[in-house]
């Protein structure tokens, strides 16, 4: 009986709070929207023209959508307008280049040929150094290269991370950064060759790994229904971080790994470590093996622990969304 | 003004929203412990002596709270109590092993020489097969392995996983297993050699291969910050995987990586692909990658699409918790 009572009134709550729920969504994006036509009003936007190449695709539909949203006319260029590109590409104020990276060098030589020499030429190229240098030599006007840190399936670029390169006359360039800015991202000034070495790491490297891994698990052909009903929350998450590359599509990674030859030997230096790591296994020095643990430890500092804090909320909520 | 308004709004509305919360996490709580106390009355728990020997450590000391939750009466015993061992283990109903990998072999030897032959002799270790055939050539009586594939932070064992490996006379340690099923774990039956198998990736590869990469950072030595501010949330997520583990105890982490040489032979295999995997890169052959990419997404079949979704959710939810 008890129970019975309990249950309704638990029903009840949870009734009440989704109501509050959607009330308090609806509340905070009519805030948002207030919040942002205060910093559209401060910051005074001149409406420009702006042609996004590759604009229909995922990443650059959403870069029209933002810059439309901020009051710019904003124009998708597609493979289909070439025979027009001469009336549609010139007295452009700014042309941003958001194609697959295979095609972004040849596409930029394309471009530079045709836009005003007053144009922002800009890119969205996940590296940085290559797109930057073509951009460099074959367009004399200013110019700067972007990186979204994020997937297209965002749904603004609010708090996201975008990442920018200065190329030329960068003050020429600014009103792009601040009218962004006024959708609230965190813009990351880096130069492109850091940005590269960082992308090795953030993007090379472990999409690379997450290759090999799962080659790893498809050859070794563990049950992967037993793996999955043993797994502890923290290896279901990198169960589920593996697993998911391989539902995306395979030409867009082979082209982010094969992308830099010179990223190859931070790929061969990390397999000599896991060589050396094999051999501290088989000489059982577990002294030594610790001696390194405190190392990486020392070399993380403050973030291991910050980390691990993280990682423990994060895991809770993992369990949550496990696929039964 | 509106502003104003609508802030005020929202705040009387997180407010409601949150008095909701702790109610329902009230009646949660107590219609939980309505719903154990009837499994509790149907299964009639017939309340044993239990000893667990390390019952004072982290995960030994879960147990004992679970155990006493059912009503059992449950000793601790730890490296002060062998001068009493006698009085203390013999007449035990159970004695459950809790003590780290390293000294689990030996002290499994010690045990099985007072404990009475009838008593149900478990052990905790995250390997199967070494303990199980420790405590089967040792103990003439009952025996069953137990492997609870969680961290000792957990709340209560509800919907955790806990592997076990049936040692002798599983009948007479089927008391065990029914009384903590009152708590409602996963119950995951696998014998010795599979656990360990499964293990080895899911303990093994996994802590190794985040140890070498941790390494890897440290001499590659890139800065952590500027890692960390461009980072992607789903390498965010890995970059704290990585910190994480160099925050916790490396006796820890050494004791399963250097448990059994035998998983060595994995790792190797696994060098071996991440080797072959850049003659791959090197050989520019992007077809082949696609079609590795291909097979590998075959192999996951369903699951590839289903960590695909568990993972977005999931990388929203690591959105809001991070460490800024």
């Amino acid at each position: 009986m008890v129970e019975v009572v309990l249950k309704a009134n638990l029903e009840t709550i949870e009734a009440q709070i989704s109501e509050l729920q959607s009330k308090k969504a609806q509340l905070e994006s009519l805030l948002e929207d207030i919040y942002f036509q205060q910093r559209l009003a401060q910051k005074a936007v001149i409406a420009k023209n702006i042609t996004v190449i590759g604009g229909a695709g995922k990443l650059g539909s959403l870069f029209v959508r933002v810059l439309t949203q901020l009051g710019h006319n904003v124009s998708v260029f597609e493979t289909q307008d070439w025979p027009n590109a001469e009336a549609l590409l010139t007295n452009q104020d700014c042309v941003i280049v958001s194609v697959p990276i295979n095609l972004t060098l040849s596409l930029i030589e394309k471009v530079a040929q045709i836009i005003s020499p007053d144009t922002v030429l800009a890119d969205l190229t996940s590296i940085k150094v290559k797109p930057l240098q073509a951009m460099l030599s074959a367009h004399a006007g200013p110019v700067i290269g972007l990186h979204p840190m994020f997937g297209p399936d965002v749904a603004d670029i609010e708090d996201q991370v975008i990442a920018y390169s200065e190329g030329r006359n960068t003050r020429a360039c600014q009103w792009l950064l601040d009218d962004l800015s006024i959708l609230n991202p965190t813009l990351y000034p880096v130069s492109a060759e850091n940005h590269d070495k960082a992308m090795a790491f953030i993007q090379v490297m472990r999409h690379f790994s997450t290759f090999v891994y799962g080659v790893h698990l498809k050859d070794e052909d563990p049950c992967l229904r037993e793996l999955i009903a043993m797994s502890s929350p923290i290896y279901r998450l990198e169960l589920a971080m593996i697993g998911r590359l391989f539902a995306q599509d395979s030409q867009l990674y082979a082209d982010i790994i094969f992308s830099n030859p010179d990223n190859f030997e931070l790929l061969k230096r990390f397999q000599q470590r896991y060589q050396s790591g094999i051999e501290l296994l088989e000489s059982g020095n577990k002294e030594l093996f610790k001696q390194s643990f405190a190392d990486v430890n020392l070399w993380f500092g403050e973030f291991a622990e910050h980390f691990l804090e993280e990682s423990r909320c994060l895991l809770e909520a993992a369990h949550q969304y496990r696929v039964k």
